[in-house]
């Protein structure tokens, strides 16, 4: 716990997701609601095949989902969520004449069915 | 919103998945629930490493998530798993002899807590 | 229905994926709590851009997430958890040197609209 999927559209070529995800976590280790860094686990995934509405113009999408364990309050997850997408929002340039929809949701995990453990050193 | 993610495992080698996700975001648009086409996200992803139970058979399948902003009623979501589950079902041909099987999940995203922006042009 | 998503870093390159979801399997079929084993639909996915935390020293993570339909107790599903957890604890040896985190997640999935159906033989 923490745990962040961050999906990208395979049209978003100059995406460093090396960067992105450094930038997520180090966002998310300045919100202090973590107790320890090594606990977020964040991945970036390329999305190839990917479809946005009907129409013909290229577009392309940015979509980050943060799995938190429940009991967070809403303020928390709204500020959460707002840090991150101002992340999103800086990690371009982006390619021309591509439209870029960057998203954020915060879901809750069940805290009493989640579990953990950590093995080698 | 709405974010639509497509699973199939990669024995269905005869999927078009290009022709599934426009088919399954025209069935979108036309449910009327959303207010602008570009709004739906899809994609799909290839599953290559899977297991179906237990058995020995040829199995594979393909799983549809539609991730929804919260608030819209029971039969709303109802109609609209119906109607992809409609699209899924007419995908074939499906390659002899493997039992497929197909599903549509419905999914909250928390409202309040969603973030989003569009960048480019 | 159920549905099991197993993540893993590609730092973890002994880990062998069939034997993981197989081992799975078996032990969600084991628990009693599914009519039929062919309803077990598992994948692995190799999470090949990653980030633990902020730190420099090598980490890896392997991740469950076994969706349910709505309506099993806590008791039930923290059992398979539990049970979950311990195949993953059991697929070492692990990479010397990687600090390896495992984590099983169980989410319900809304029964009223959630849609499924079978093809092929």
């Amino acid at each position: 716990m923490p745990h962040l999927h961050l999906e990208y559209t395979a049209n978003l070529t100059q995406l460093d997701t090396d960067k992105a995800l450094l930038r997520l976590n180090h966002a998310l280790v300045a919100s202090g609601q973590f107790g320890a860094e090594f606990d977020i686990k964040s991945r970036a995934v390329q999305v190839d095949s990917f479809r946005v509405g009907t129409g013909l113009n290229e577009r392309g999408f940015v979509a980050a989902r943060l799995a938190l364990l429940s009991g967070r309050s809403p303020q928390v997850k709204q500020q959460l969520s707002q840090s991150l997408l101002a992340v999103l929002q800086d990690l371009g340039p982006w390619p021309e004449g591509v439209q870029v929809q960057l998203s954020v949701e915060l879901r809750d995990m069940d805290r009493d069915t989640y579990s953990k453990a950590a093995v080698g050193s």
